[in-house]
């Protein structure tokens, strides 16, 4: 039994259930993720008779607790209706953080479902107007950029955009050790003077307050400066950066199909292939989708990430494996620092 | 000298100064046109001393015509600056086109400058509120998607992306003679409930007069449905369609790079590449960018196409070839006709 004093080592309550190959891919990635980190334990969320058996198929034997849910959210359910179900794996899973039995708490299922559950459970940190989705975005350095909101919210005011900077930021720092994460503003051009008034509106303020908060500031970025990785951090309201990391996502999955087709098209094209499978291993290494999987939601009392809902055992296990890198840093407390500073500095210019 | 009178054949209007690899690529794009259009003809538009030295080195010998103009307007010029000047090829450009003299006229300059000098010349189409730059996106069955707007407006009310609906659905039958385009308008999620409330009443404005205008509205589109082409029109408004057109961009170049880097990474993969190189040339050729050049300016008086800005030759050539279709098409009257029974709708259920 996990206990919710003296706690050593960090605790993550996993929903199994959720997510299109749960619960079979749930527990093969918790079990990938138990033998790399070994001061980690798990509290897995769902039927216990399932999850039992799945535990022994993967040799998962000790540094787990199963607590039996006898229900789970549905890929498709209204969010409205899931939060109403105290008894699915979901809710259980964020009922562990907020009783504070674990440290963090993931699911691969219904994001809106998991917003509203959280949201409601766990509330958002005070200052902070909504929560943010933020993804991890491959650039060409090799590492990730943050980009938020991704989904959480369907707009967002010029107020809610420098709350999504502050809290993009201290996930930059926590997750990748960035000292001073440089921060870029989504929009339809670089200059100044391009798109609507309430981008215009978010980059004044931005820059403002960003400079007393001690920010690094880029500007406007665009859409291709993502993948350039011109900034850490990249800011935008929900609906526009769902809508930019779907497309990004459609195209990249077009393309490795092209490729994969035109490579089989003649008798030299997959004899080639073969020759050169070193190249193509390092290539599908580096732009493995899985090693961006992991959603954090940011401004809640606490850590939630959101899995990918069609990812595999691979993808799972680096979900939790920022869970588990976000858990043992101080995020929050930057976030609530920062969040504090800056109501105290609108408060003085009023 | 090319008569306004008697036209026979197609007379294209090209601003042969606008691009960062104008003229040179231009006139070669030029030239690989004509060769490919026989009834074809051009006016470039620019300095005649170097349009003269270019056409004799690229064998353009008949079916041109030079416009001098001294100017030039400047890609990073801002829209407001470079709609006052009349000496500049682009400006000229468009006025070939308002005279009469040429049936299309096409610009890799500037876009924002395009588009003011564009509307200042030829107005907006009747029942209109704002004209829109269609992209050609490609997706798996080898063809493309026409996605719009992509930059021509900020923001987009509800019956605005009613318009862009009509006008894309126009451009998706001219260009691909589909007799009826499929039309997906772009959100967060599938379901009727997704989204914020401006794009819902969209939906449902959308469905309403669709149906009487016998569009094929298939619903919402989420961004990974655009390179899935899911549909062969997908709607939204200039800010997000801008985002999205430009992070799948990025996307696709990082792993195009990323692809490259990997197979230069050992003699194997080296070896392999170079054996397979069929099947690479098969995959470039498909994924080819330059065949997705062209974006049509649509809702304006006249047929204005802008290429991207950084294309070479064969990308000119495809978006002068855009230009070429969409002039011996009839689009604009199917726009006019739609529109206005769109009008009479309105007026009758007010």
């Amino acid at each position: 039994m996990l206990k919710d004093s003296n706690r050593q080592g960090i605790v993550i309550s996993v929903d199994s259930m959720g997510g299109d190959n749960a619960p079979i891919e749930i527990i093969k990635g918790v079990a990938i993720f138990l033998k790399k980190n070994l001061d980690a334990r798990v509290i897995l969320n769902g039927d216990k008779q399932v999850l039992e058996k799945l535990c022994g198929e993967n040799k998962i034997f000790d540094r787990y607790e199963i607590n039996h849910c006898p229900e789970a959210v549905a890929m498709d359910a209204k969010p409205s209706t899931a939060m109403r179900k105290k008894d699915t794996s979901m809710w259980a899973t964020i009922e562990k953080l907020k009783t504070n039995t674990a440290d963090a708490a993931i699911s691969a299922g219904n994001t809106g479902a998991l917003m509203a559950i959280s949201n409601l459970q766990l509330r958002t940190m005070e200052g902070i107007h909504r929560p943010a989705i933020a993804a991890l975005w491959p650039n060409p350095r090799g590492t990730h950029s943050v980009v938020l909101d991704v989904g959480a919210n369907v707009d967002s005011d010029p107020d809610q955009l420098v709350e999504f900077a502050i809290m993009g930021e201290a996930y930059a720092k926590a997750l990748f050790g960035i000292e001073k994460p440089t921060i870029g503003l989504l929009n339809v051009g670089s200059e100044d003077v391009k798109g609507h008034d309430d981008i215009r509106e978010a980059m004044r303020l931005l820059r403002e307050h960003g400079n007393t908060l001690g920010m690094d500031v880029y500007g406007f970025v665009e859409g291709t400066d993502i993948s350039n990785g011109t900034t850490d951090v990249v800011v935008t309201d929900g609906f526009t950066g769902n809508i930019a990391l779907k497309s990004a996502e459609g195209a990249a999955k077009l393309f490795a199909n092209v490729l994969r087709q035109s490579l089989k098209s003649g008798p030299f094209a997959i004899l080639g292939t073969l020759i050169a499978s070193a190249g193509f291993n390092k290539f599908k290494s580096k732009m493995d989708p899985r090693s961006s999987n992991g959603g954090l939601m940011l401004g809640l009392n606490g850590l939630v990430v959101k899995s990918h809902g069609s990812t595999d055992a691979k993808g799972f296990a680096y979900a939790l494996q920022v869970a588990y890198k976000m858990a043992r840093s101080d995020y929050r407390n930057t976030i609530r620092d920062n969040v504090k500073r800056l109501i105290e500095i609108k408060q003085a210019t009023k």
